[in-house]
């Protein structure tokens, strides 16, 4: 959420549609998009949703967007996410909120769930800082596994509109095109109900997850997340907050 | 301090030599000068020096180093306040430090100094976020009136390497030369002892003050600092951290 | 056009309507808006429709979009200009274009509308550049006295999606909302029939052009040009390009 | 030259000291180091001193300093070094000059010389651009082989601060120490009179070359460059600049 910048919005420009209909937001933390005016909004409207936020810290990389790897120390890229993470936090506590959690963002995030030295810094940097925030990742990165070894809490993602590859990574790519939502609805529910996905490679892979990810920049994302939800409720799958899930 | 960026240094780069001679230190946090590696580098020298630490919130313009006044809306300039806040207060948890102090910077300084806006919507978001956090300013500023006003602590400075005018109020510039350190040193004890500095205009002006600043990217500032810190020991006057300080 | 910054579009995001209905474009320049990306696509554009280009440099300033005032010396803001002016001139030389015009923008074009000061220094440097270089501006503005006597072309503007004041200035302002394209139109054929425009005050001013301007970014603006172009032609009033005008 | 930033100077601040020292001048252009204030006076700095100037664009990374590798495709770094090379000559163009040649900077400079599309796609821009040009490069790289097909001039470089390997290309590293002016100096020399340079192996390789650089960032940049210059008058090895050299 609230990936513009200045006078620019990302995507259809649907923050504040997609806000009611999401239970967790990571909102953009200035380095691959969004400013302090539009963190600033973006917080009192997951408040006024009821909606979990995390720090979504990107590479320092604005015209790239945060999708261009950029080749940096462990250590200087934990800073760049420290600083990142403590700037949303101050707009939480202006809002009389606490933050939820934390999920690094595009390029930033594919590189840690490669990388051990980066998932370590990071880990390990949060163990002093909060050692009770969540972590966002991917089951099949080192990014989690590190996290469970150093004890930091993760939430496990599900990409609702990226494609896996039989690792179990999603398929990173820096422009992604227009999906059709019944599409991605019955894909996050199958994922639900069957534990499955269908991989680029058109095999099938098991997959485990706690939360379901819709990129908000995402061509139509109002519309995958409107059929989504309506496809889980139709099932009886209940999406619940962060907070309500007995996870370790 | 910590006034570089990426390669640069400000000044004669020497925060390393200064920290142990001051008893409070303003923290550069991205937007005028500093960044992400820098910022953690000065906190931790901080720590280690007893210092307190303060951020140092400027006009995001890298290039013009602050000092250039740009036309904005109260609430945005607040919000920018907010963000580089969080950011280094970040850096102070992961160093287990608590914020001390707020000080805007230069010419977003000076902009509140002279503007109700401004500085009532910054007192305003500091009483909701830290009504504790001490604010740095001039006594001859609306800042110090609106923070009395609102109850948030106030430290008012006294510019020991600034020019004053008979308003009270240091005059702005965008570059300072060399000083004299004996100079800058008399001066400081003069205000501390008969609190009266000599203006621009070359008349006497009465000011009072907790705090002496002398800016890091002074040419010579290592000098103004010992040799102030020598007269001041010369003077028998102590140099006392702001948590010492009964201040209201 | 092109006021876009790497994965950000600008308005409702249609350049690619826009450019075969105008015959000049001013092309964002990277200081305001506008990437290397951005602008090599369109000059690729402007010269696969015949569209005269120029250079449309702004502050320095993305968060802003250059609508901010920021308080420098005229040779620092020529400075800027005139490296965003080389940097597009490349781009049209890589397509084989020479570049038509140049007009600064947004808060930098009003202030050289003010300032004496700017204006010579921006005429003086396109003295020495490039003499014959169209430089756009209002006739009720600083700029356009400077370079009638400095002796650079000038293309006086007029602004079909502004309000003027009695000056013949235009109201400035950061956010424009919605036009209804048929007033629009209307005032440009009025302006160009009798040379006469509606006030903020509600009075008429004489006015006097040689160009009609209208922003990309203001919502609605190809229906706001469309209409425009589609009354004028009904009028039977020619669109020409600058190169056809007898310009002093 | 040049490599500052607003308020920031880079090394030890000697440009106008080195200027008068060499033939040939590399002007950082903005994205990596470098504004249009500090390249106007290197403009300036370089024709009173008889100095061929040449743009030196980087990766859009101030903080940095653009040594770390950035993950773009080939065509959008091409449109990065467009931009900027228009930029240097608009201020050459100012100044009655005309520019020299172009070298990429740092990690962008390492890359094209590994990279085939990158330096097809910069070669043939420069092309179209301006196929006299003089581009700068390692002569064990892809881009001199690449420049040699494409009929793009080139100037074979020796680093006389920076260590080779056995394939003939530096070893590149994000900082650099301070060296030892008279082994450097004899470094030079000796690559002059034998054509062979000692690499980090401890092994011979033979080098052939046309220009000798030496970093003004690197630590006592000055006395490297003084030193360099001492032992080859003594040598009697002059130093020409490019254009009186025989180059295909």
């Amino acid at each position: 959420m609230g990936e513009g910048f200045g006078p620019w919005t990302i995507g259809d420009g649907v923050d504040e549609q997609l806000m009611p209909l999401v239970s967790s937001a990571n909102i953009a933390t200035g380095f691959h998009a969004g400013d302090p005016n539009i963190m600033r909004k973006m917080v009192l409207l997951a408040r006024d949703n009821g909606v979990g936020i995390g720090a979504h810290p990107g590479f320092r990389d604005l015209v790239g967007f945060g999708r261009r790897h950029i080749n940096a120390p462990a250590d200087e890229l934990v800073n760049d996410m420290v600083y990142q993470l403590g700037a949303l936090r101050e707009f939480a506590r202006l809002a009389g909120m606490n933050l939820q959690h934390i999920k690094p963002h595009g390029a930033l995030y594919m590189h840690a769930a490669r990388d051990e030295a980066l998932s370590v810094a990071l880990v390990t940097a949060l163990q002093i800082i909060e050692p009770k925030l969540y972590l966002f990742c991917m089951e099949a990165s080192v990014t989690y596994r590190v996290a469970r070894e150093l004890g930091q809490p993760v939430v496990r993602e599900f990409y609702a509109d990226r494609e896996y590859d039989m690792s179990g990574s999603i398929v990173f790519t820096r422009r992604v095109g227009a999906l059709d939502p019944d599409t991605v609805a019955r894909k996050v529910v199958r994922a639900c109900e069957e534990g499955m996905v269908r991989t680029v490679d058109g095999q099938d892979l098991a997959i485990d997850f706690d939360s379901v990810c819709i990129h908000s920049d995402t061509p139509g994302a109002l519309a995958l997340v409107r059929a989504t939800r309506s496809l889980l409720a139709e099932k009886n799958i209940r999406v619940a907050g962060i907070a309500e899930l007995a996870l370790t």
